[in-house]
């Protein structure tokens, strides 16, 4: 253990919005109850107002730093969260919940529909990011915290803190969109809607009533090899595999002859093993139907103080840097307080799981500024 | 009809490497008889030097100008080869056949094998770009064609057209490659294991042996979607799809809400009706396969005269400008006479096809050049 990771942390959960008191989402459906899994880094002073949402991104889960005491895999921004990192868990009370739709211990569509004592399966409303976060707004509100002193994250992450602002600007003081968008370009539509299909292809996810029978491997394997193609910039993938072969030679079969393909199938049916397709269905979704653009997005900033720090990568293709440029343009039409990145970083959309220095400096810095 | 389109074609076929003169592939196999599809447009001036090979890109044909007598699709390049255009049927016999491997006529996976009376399926062997342009040898042969004037050919068809520069250089006056590479990048071989894993989990694909029981159209599909992003730029899908939704509101279920999802789909489900999986497995393999970085090109090009037009979009990501510059560093090493241009296109990959007035340009002067 090294001494500037948190010890072991523990997974919590949440229960709200039990019938007749359901969670009203944005669909006009209505869902209940809901349960959230969240963890905490560090201690909420007695002002309340230390006070960090994590939200991750697309397969995330609760378990952001730390480890837990029966699996000692850190958790996913485990560089970035603890005594004296980006969020100093000195300073700082730090929180991070899976999103509503999720598979990892919140409410989604592998859990039991309690009308059927089945699993939901496609019976599970579509959730939208706004859902995602009214379902964190029941959590902030469970933990007695009034203004959240920061709403932080990558990828879809960043589309929930944004989010944040927008429905709720008067509980958040600051926000940190990472690598991310006010709205999916037709291109990222694209990808999720390919990635849709590959699931939905495979016939072992019967319409999506699988439960029982096991989960659409190949589908979901497919479909997250495509998901990792887009993680990565060209640059990266040349620079880990370039045209490295397995074996000695070209095998003349339909095997993984390049070691990029090797890395593709065992990342693909990995993924399997920890993640709900459905899951992977409603989350990508919900990513599609996000639009903050235009005066969609906080009508009332004026009123408010929040600071944003937006963080763009050059080598991101997924979420191009004139995504994170077009939020920055927004904020300033708005006259909000913008300090704005766009990082040097050969690793593509995965840079804001790895380059922790840049993003250090850069983050606790921002947090330093701002008045609590 | 057009005054300046050419008027019904036929497709011809040539039988060639009749048992025991089998056809010797770069795999050690041999494979015979191969038959390949081919169109002729214009004529052969009685010296024989007026040829042009035009060679296709993985999911074309033969058919690549005119229409057919049954079937008024005009071929895939037609814009680009008939009277008055960038091939000029007055002045050039331009000739194209479909590539071993295919499924378009010329001999591939789905088609007859003689030693079962079955189609051939997994038994094939799999075949390279040098396979490729071995087989279009013995056509060349075999309308007694010495030199060709040309070989031209965007992404699949550059790969061949400087493969026959590098395999025959004393029978190539010149080459236009257009949209491609010396050899694929990681990134480039893992959208194809992509496209073939996606093909490969469909359990419809019977490991291959499928013949009796039709396409895995399901994988196949999902397979030629995530070819289709790839072949446009984020920018020509903005201006295509934008957001704009098919109908006028979110559906909030797993349907195709977006224009660019209902796009995917279409185009997807449509290629089934057209292509055999299996032939676009053994397609994409020999692009992964093919290497003719460095040493691998050429090796007596001082030897030759071949003249090379090579020419990229600058909003290609699959085949983006910096393998055709790295295409023409190698060609300057080796003191080929090279002309290289950088077309300014928001229509990625797919701009090879589409980039009509400014090929035309570059090509018809160029040709003109060319002493025969």
């Amino acid at each position: 253990m090294k001494n500037n990771s948190l010890d072991i942390v523990h997974t919590q959960y949440l229960t709200f919005a039990e019938p007749p008191d359901m969670l009203q989402l944005k669909s006009g459906r209505r869902i209940g109850p809901v349960t959230l899994a969240y963890e905490t880094y560090g201690k909420l002073n007695p002002a309340k107002s230390n006070a960090i949402l994590v939200c991750h991104a697309l397969s995330g889960d609760a378990h952001a730093a730390g480890i837990h005491k029966d699996d000692k895999t850190p958790g996913w921004w485990d560089d970035m969260i603890g005594p004296g990192k980006a969020l100093d868990t000195r300073l700082y009370f730090v929180i991070c919940s899976n999103v509503i739709g999720g598979c990892k211990g919140s409410t989604g569509p592998s859990s039991i529909n309690p009308e059927t004592s089945k699993p939901y399966a496609l019976d599970f409303p579509l959730i939208t990011i706004a859902d995602m976060v009214e379902a964190e707004r029941h959590l902030i509100d469970h933990l007695g915290i009034e203004k959240l002193l920061c709403v932080i994250g990558g990828s879809m992450g960043g589309m929930q803190a944004l989010q944040w602002t927008s429905a709720y600007p008067g509980r958040v003081l600051s926000a940190i969109p990472i690598a991310t968008a006010l709205k999916h370009s037709p291109q990222q539509i694209a990808f999720n809607e390919v990635i849709r299909q590959s699931i939905m292809a495979d016939p072992a996810w019967r319409k999506g009533y699988y439960y029982e029978h096991g989960q659409p491997e190949n589908g979901l394997a497919v479909a997250r090899m495509i998901g990792h193609i887009t993680f990565m910039s060209d640059q990266s993938m040349e620079e880990k595999f370039s045209r490295k072969l397995k074996n000695d030679n070209l095998s003349f079969q339909f095997v993984d002859d390049f070691e990029v393909e090797g890395y593709l199938r065992y990342r693909g049916y990995n993924f399997v093993k920890r993640f709900d397709a459905n899951s992977y269905l409603y989350i990508t979704k919900a990513m599609d139907y996000l639009d903050l653009s235009g005066e969609n997005f906080i009508p009332d900033i004026k009123k408010t103080t929040i600071r944003f720090l937006v963080i763009s990568f050059k080598s991101d293709w997924l979420y191009p840097s004139h995504q994170s440029q077009e939020i920055v343009r927004l904020l300033k039409r708005k006259h909000a307080y913008t300090t704005y990145f766009d990082l040097i970083s050969t690793y593509g959309h995965d840079a804001f799981l790895i380059e922790i220095d840049d993003e250090t400096r850069l983050i606790k810095n921002f947090l330093a500024n701002i008045e609590h």
